[in-house]
């Protein structure tokens, strides 16, 4: 059944401090590159501009990803997860998502008790 | 460079509940099923049996994912991201993942301003 209704970025469940948890995947090879937070101002922006924006908890400011870096993350398909609770951002990636220069954010896997990296960071 | 080190549960980044989020990634098929939370009885639960432990919000106990629906998380290998506070499971999933009997929670999109169910139920 395909049920269709307007979307509102205030129905959404944000926790105390307003904000909702987005994962970002990269279309084509499903890899998970990050997650980061949204406030609805910054999902607004992300449906608005297409450009995903995500609201810095550090910085206390909206934080268009890429802006600074051109890293940035093209909004391709925005899925809202069942308790509405949780977003996952379907995204072209343009260069590395992490801020250590890895193309995604988990790259230390946990294997027979220890870590191990799985990538270095990009070349420069 | 390949840095390994054990890892230690209460070295992540926990919230003031006490709990990092866990998104789970189907193998294979790279869909990403869900996202929930975990503490360090969790994470470290899920390590040594294999099975995903989250820790319920709303129950305040472990919950073994699938012990009443049999729709159970095998662990196939654990990711920590670059600030130690997201986790990334990487699962095989039976059943369905989501409590909708969908094959995942993130089956609502936003498209041109609606929001578009992109699966049903599975057949029971």
């Amino acid at each position: 059944m395909r049920v269709q209704q307007i979307f509102d970025p205030s129905t959404l469940r944000y926790d105390a401090a307003g904000l909702v948890p987005c994962i970002a995947q990269e279309e084509g090879t499903g890899d998970v590159l990050m997650m980061a937070w949204m406030n609805a101002e910054a999902v607004e922006r992300t449906l608005s501009t297409g450009r995903i924006t995500y609201w810095s908890r550090s910085r206390s400011a909206l934080w268009i990803k890429g802006e600074s870096s051109g890293h940035v993350q093209e909004l391709v398909d925005l899925r809202i997860d069942c308790d509405r609770d949780c977003l996952l951002a379907i995204v072209q990636q343009t260069g590395p998502a992490c801020h250590t220069n890895r193309k995604t954010c988990f790259f230390t896997a946990v294997r027979d008790g220890e870590e191990t990296e799985l990538m270095g960071p990009d070349p420069v």
